[in-house]
């Protein structure tokens, strides 16, 4: 990637907000997505185009992608239930767009109302949509294989269904595969599991990007092992806000500022400088006051001496 | 080893109750200790030897290592200072005595109040007092290198300087050497580093042990990378209580509770029942109600269907 070793993909404006009760005005959201890129993050996920009756909190999704493309640089990520929400994420000019697969048919059916055949036949149609566009404003279209590592409802999916949604989102015309632990199960073993299972069946560079959660704490410990794996795209939320709504107890993406700092100490270059990430942290609480924020690097401080790679290079 | 994959050192009744001022009651540490024990807890730091002056909270320490030894299977660990304290510990009939060596000779004059020369020549005293027990009361002697991670009043330690202790450590006459993260400094990349250094310098089988904090959220990504490098002894905290009160901003073990958890469900067999283990979370609390315990699990809960390593074995 140019000039970094890690991506580390803002994922707070649509999965921290969609998790609070609170709405964040638009105006907020455009200074935490601006003075989180000039901190220097090149990836923000800044809402989702579902029905405002379900997510009122992203129901500005379309302004705030407006907002986000005149940044340069920033790759600008939603997310879209379905069909619908692809025609309305092309629209509105996103550079990215992520469609959730539950590989737990359970958890599908809650969380966006549809069985895995469903699913599939809306990724083919929107696939087919994204091809119709011109080429130079195509977005990249990733299917990401949710409640990978566990399910709240189902428990642990079985290896064979999980390979063979994989397969499906690929030949039903997505450019990737992720893979999201929605409830905060996944464990370092299991991740390496997940990780080659899917690389072997879809390949290695259909699989880039891991979304993971900290609900158990064990969330940098995965990533650390995602990275062995040659996996060079991670999802985290500024504060650590966030969570899936529809799986209970599931709550807390990984913290960015604890990420950046990891990967910066391990000599690995993300692009962000540290000190401008946690203040970020002062938009996001005052807008939305009465949410906790996680994380333990704004609290403790750097490392006497500490050298981030970015500034090394 | 006897059983299990990893071995869990409960430091809590050490470098937990250290590091907070409230003094625990004898009978609540009985308590505690009995409690980690009866869930398959196989090692615990029960206390240091040090002048209940410097630390009140540990005045017990005979007693409560008298009141351990009674307990079958238990390895009964201490932390001495100097040879005063290795003298009491002898006595005593801990079974494992750790001496620290502050790799940072600032940090070691302020923690031990010595010279890196006058704890060696510590060390080889207490050695050779050990080598004058009888074979079978003789505890196992293990020489420390704390803020080997890096020191908040030093920074970055020079590999030549922590490989020239380690190597000084083995020679004074210690069975093995520990890396500690007294500071909460350490990261994956380089937690791979110091294991390789320190190794290479002393061999394979005298570093086994690790002791890590969660200071900056990295405790368990540490902990991976460590298991990953052969090491199988992982010191941690019930309710991460603790950390080094001459290191400021230096706060918090890894949390027994998450550890044992991320251990069993990746297939690595503690011999900890976690149910049993969170469970006694509850005779801490009541003994020190002032303190904050930390951990995600006891939070979170466990995974649906979520089977340890342990109970499969």
């Amino acid at each position: 990637m140019n000039g970094i070793d890690v991506l580390v993909s803002e994922v707070g404006p649509r999965d921290g907000l969609q998790s609070i009760s609170a709405i964040m005005p638009l105006e907020a959201k455009k200074a935490w997505i601006a003075a989180e890129a000039a901190a220097g993050v090149r990836e923000i996920e800044v809402g989702s185009f579902v029905p405002a009756k379900i997510l009122p909190q992203l129901a500005d999704t379309a302004e705030v992608v407006a907002f986000a493309k005149t940044i340069p640089g920033l790759t600008v990520a939603v997310l879209v239930p379905n069909l619908r929400g692809a025609e309305a994420a092309i629209l509105s000019g996103a550079d990215k767009i992520t469609l959730p697969l539950s590989v737990s048919e359970t958890h599908s059916l809650k969380n966006l109302r549809r069985t895995h055949v469903q699913v599939l036949e809306d990724v083919k149609q929107i696939a087919a949509l994204i091809r119709a566009q011109p080429e130079a404003s195509r977005p990249k279209f990733e299917g990401s294989l949710s409640t990978v590592f566990g399910c709240t409802l189902e428990g642990m999916i079985p290896d064979a269904q999980i390979a063979r949604l994989a397969e499906q989102l690929m030949a039903a015309g997505c450019d990737e595969v992720g893979l999201s632990d929605t409830t905060g199960y996944a464990n370092p073993a299991q991740v390496r599991h997940i990780i080659r299972l899917v690389r072997g069946v879809v390949g290695k560079h259909a699989v880039t990007g891991i979304h993971l959660h900290n609900t158990r704490g064990l969330g940098l410990a995965n990533a650390v092992v995602a990275l062995e794996e040659g996996l060079d795209t991670l999802d985290s939320s500024l504060g650590g806000l966030g969570g899936c709504p529809f799986a209970p107890g599931a709550s807390g993406n990984i913290v960015t500022e604890d990420l950046v700092f990891m990967l910066e100490a391990m000599g690995l270059r993300t692009g962000i400088d540290l000190d401008k990430l946690v203040k970020v942290r002062e938009i996001v609480a005052a807008a939305v006051p009465n949410e906790q924020l996680y994380g333990f690097v704004p609290d403790a401080g750097l490392p006497l001496g500490f050298e981030p790679a970015t500034r090394r290079a």
